[in-house]
Parts: C-alpha cells; structure tokens; sequence
C-alpha cells in the first residue's frame, strides 16, 4: 500500500485536522472532530446535516459551508458515523427550525441517522438518497445505493434553506431531487482502505468494473475495458432508461479519485454525445472529484432532470471549500 | 494501459471538445484547438496568455477566465504547443494593450514562446516560471522547472491585469510572484502518456521519487516510503532553504492526479506543522489537483512569500473553470 499517511490509525484525524486549518474561514471542528460544522450560522434556518464513512472527499465536509450544508459527521473509512456524532452535530446547528438529515442509502448509515432522529431532542426529518441504477440491492445497502446525486440534492436543498424554506418543504424537496437524479459508476482499478492494507478487489488489466459501487463494492459485471464511448453509452442508456428524462437535464461527471481531468472530460465529450443521440441537452454541467473511493479509477455519471426550481437552486451562491460560485 | 479513452489520437482533442462543451459560459475553442480563450473579453486590458503540454489539467485551459488568463495554448500530452498557436491566440485577446506570455521554464516552451513574441505583430512580453527547487537542471529543462507556482502567478497577474496594470508592471509582477514561490514535489506512482502506453519510469512498491517533475523527471533521489510527516518535512526544509520565507505565506498542497483528496489534506496538516515549526504561517491555502501529472500519484508542496499586493491578487474575484471565488 502506497500511501502519504503518518500511520492507519491516525488518516483521518489528521486529515481532518488539514482540511478544518485549511478551511478555517468557513468550517470549524466539532468536539472530539465528531462533526464538521459552519464556522458561522445563519440564525432561523433549517440545519442540514449530512454525514458518512469517509474516504469519499470532498463529500461530505468539502460541502458544508453558505448554500449547502451546516454539519457533516465524517465515519472511519468506508464506515458509517455513530448516532451520537449525528446527535451532536445537531445539537450544534439547531436553530429552533428543525434539522433535515440527507442520508445516503446505506444500511449502516440510514440506521444510525433512523437512531440520532428519534434521539434527538429538536424536529428531524431525514431525505434518502439513492440514485444508483446500478442494482438494486449490493454489498451495503438495501434497495439502490446512493452515489453522486448526493452532493445535487445536498446543493438544491442547500440553496433552499438559505433561502428561508421550513423542514417539510425541505425534506419534499431532497426527496424530489434525489427522485429525479440517477448515477452510473464504473471503475478501472479498485481503491485501497488504508487499514486493510490491500485492495478491495482484483481486478484484471485489460477489465473494467460497471456499475461499480462507491465502496469498490461489485456492479452489474465484470467485463473488458471498452473505448470511452462504448462506456458512456451503456452508462447514459443505463441512467435514461430509468429516469426517462425529456429535455434539459444537469449532467455532473464525477471522477473517483485517480482519474486525471483530462479523461474526465473525454468521458463528458462522450457522454454529452450519447446524450445528444436522445434529445437530451446537459443545460448545467459539473466535471470533477467529488464523490470519491479513495485511489479508484473511474468515474460515474449522474443526470438530474431539472425544472426552474431545480436550476435556481443549483445557480444560487454556494461557499464552500469543493464548492464555490457566486459569492 | 487502463485509460477512459477512445484511441490516443483523439485524446487530446475529445478532452478538450467536452471541456469547452461544459464550461461554454466561460470559454470558446480558438480555430482548429489551437487555444482555449475567454467567451468574453475585456476591452483595453493587457492579454495573459499562457500554455503548455498537456496532461497537467486543470492547468492551463482551467484558468482561463475572469481574473486570470485570457487564452491558453494546449499542447500534445507533455509536448509544448507550437509558436502558431501562441501567434493565433495573441491575436484573438490582444486588445491593443499588448500581451503577456506566462510560460513555464522548459526548453521546449521557452523557445516556442520566444518565437511567437519575435514574430508577433503587436507587443509582448515574457515571464518565465521556475519555481521547483528539486533540481538545477533536468530531462527538459536548462534551470529550474516551472511547476504548480505557475498557477499562483497566473493568479496574481491575472487580478492585476483585470484592474488595468500595464504590460511592464504586469511583467514585473509576474517575475516578482515567480522570486516569491518555491515548490517541491514527490511521487509515489509514476504517470502514462496515452501515445506512450506505459510508464514513465518503473519505481518500487515501497518506493518514492523525491523531488520528481511534472512529466515524472527524475527527482533528487529514489528512496524508500517515508511516514507523511517526514516527507512533509523534507519538502518544507528544501522550500523554506531556498525561499527564507519572513512570516506570512501562501500555501499549496497540489496533487498530481491520482492522489485522493483525504491524503492531500493529510500533507497540508503535516506541512502546516513542518512550517510552523519555523515560525511560518500559511495565512492563504489551497489544496487539490491544479498542476497535475496525468494519473501519477503524489503531490508538490508551494509556498509563496505574501506582501499585500499579492494577498490583494489572490483574494481578488476570479471565475474560471478550475478556480472560482468572490464572482
């Protein structure tokens, strides 16, 4: 394992450490780095707290910050936190209007969020996501994971609540965009948890993973590496025949954390080709690191289907450090 | 060769194609690929143009934009652009007020650009970028190399030049930016050109190549894995001999492409420390993958020695495709 670590013990917290120092005009730590929270609030808004085993930077801590989230509760590696890390990052950000838990569609995860809500002493509500058309159970999860449509959702209902929206149209919303996003990942190589040591899977050098899952968990199947095109056309028709989407859609193409910019838009470029072929125009688009596994190769492609709410929301000011327009 | 590619002639050209494509609201394609320019430009402000091979996204096409470049020439993966290409995008953005070329000290780039200033019709000037300590002379360069200081220059100048400062002042600016930055790098991986299908170089896996260049030139010396503190350590030492920074710097923890985001961050709490224990302060920061070196894994540290002008520079508003604040 080649890695720029001090020792496995030690990763997170000292990378969390780096990322509060580097960040320290917009987040702060939590006590005992239970959480990542606003360095400022903004009084009467809705806490949004999202959360998760890490590994998957910049989800979530990268987005907390004005237009996004309030608190982030980063897991060990591929872990999810624990309730009380969600209960005291809501303790934290609770301004009288409740707090709403985005909650990517884990079995761990969705438990231990399920446990802080009826824990918590304020109003919680709690978004889903699960934007993985992939399959439909895996290795972690019960139903359809939730991959990259975590950070749109987190963006729109972000926008929304620091525009003054209450919990209940908050939470309609996360679950409205979450229902109108899909994602589609593959991978090329596996990634490396730092305490195991070892890859998460093998891989051969001449195969590719579709429908690979965040966690290097197994997708669709195993087969032979294709040229570019081959892969965004089964991974756009993969996204389209289930979300159906009928004109202007927000394309983001996500890489997993060692795939260079350079192929990242080659895959947009054909990507946006295969979107072309269906009448299907990406009128917003995003190309980028920003929910990753560790050191995988590959990439994932989401298309959310937007509306004038949904642009509006992506558009508005967001400030946070893996997110920042318009402030 | 594992690549999300459709053949390694079109790599280049598809990757460019989806990123003019995603970020149209910022950016056209010049005639033929032969630069990337600004959609809109600024009546009477003095051109920033720079470039160089390609494979280092999100430099240079990345910074193209409000606040920093006005045109960036790509060339084939680590290959300079060719003098048509700098002549071409002088003539789109010159605005009358002359233009300045920012170029990274490598023999191929040095000359090319020289060419394009000899022949250009209007007026144009040079800074030369040679912030790597690593080396005095290497594979492609006489002198030091240019490296991840060239994107706070293009930062700097580019604010400067975006509130009106003339050609001379700009120049001076930029060579002042240059003096005031140093960098070191080391890699853990090597990196694959497309049209080369292997390697750069073969390193071991408990291996590292300190002080390693942007296209994985040799380095200061092949040694075993360290613990990240103490690679931190030797990098800051090597920077701070050289640079002799006075209080206050800016500090960038640059990846080169395949290094997650968790580790990245990891380097800037040990690079913090390293400074720290010297009475540094790192007073602006940046961490991710700006200068990169296709899918090598590893990272550079940079420090630039701030007075208020450049802090001005740096904090100033800037939209472009890869950085993004204060607009």
């Amino acid at each position: 394992m080649k890695k720029l670590i001090n020792g496995v013990d030690t990763v997170l917290q000292e990378s969390l450490d780096g990322f509060v120092a580097a960040h320290s005009d917009i987040v702060a730590m939590g006590q005992d780095r239970k959480f990542v929270r606003r360095a400022a609030l903004n009084p009467g808004k809705v806490g949004l707290i999202s959360g998760g085993g890490s590994g998957h930077e910049p989800l979530h801590a990268g987005f907390v910050g004005f237009g996004m989230l309030d608190a982030a509760c980063p897991g060990e590696v591929f872990t999810s936190p624990t309730p009380d890390q969600m209960l005291e990052a809501a303790d934290a950000v609770d301004q009288g209007a409740g707090v709403l838990f985005l909650v990517k569609n884990y079995e761990g995860d969705v438990m231990n969020f399920e446990m802080a809500a009826e824990m918590a002493s304020g109003t919680v509500a709690t978004t889903i996501i699960n934007d993985d058309v992939a399959v439909e159970t895996s290795t972690f999860s019960t139903g359809r994971r939730g991959v990259a449509g975590t950070m749109i959702v987190e963006k729109i209902v972000g926008a929304a609540a620091e525009a003054g929206a209450d919990l209940a149209s908050l939470k309609a919303l996360g679950d409205r965009v979450n229902e109108s996003s899909r994602s589609m990942g593959v991978a090329l190589t596996s990634c490396t948890v730092p305490a195991a040591g070892k890859p998460m899977f093998e891989i051969g050098e001449d195969e590719m993973e579709m429908g690979v899952g965040i966690h290097g968990e197994p997708g669709r199947r195993r087969v032979a590496l294709k040229p570019a095109a081959d892969i965004a056309e089964e991974m756009i028709e993969a996204v389209c025949h289930d979300l159906n989407p009928k004109g202007d859609v927000l394309l983001l193409v996500n890489g997993f954390g060692a795939t260079p910019a350079m192929e990242l838009y080659l895959m947009y470029e054909n990507a946006r080709r295969a979107l072309a072929k269906r009448g299907v125009k990406p009128v917003r688009s995003l190309v980028g690191n920003y929910v990753t596994s560790l050191d995988m190769a590959g990439c994932s492609l989401t298309l959310t289907s937007v509306d004038q709410e949904i642009l509006q929301g992506w558009d508005a000011p967001v400030h946070t450090p893996a997110l920042r327009w318009g402030m």
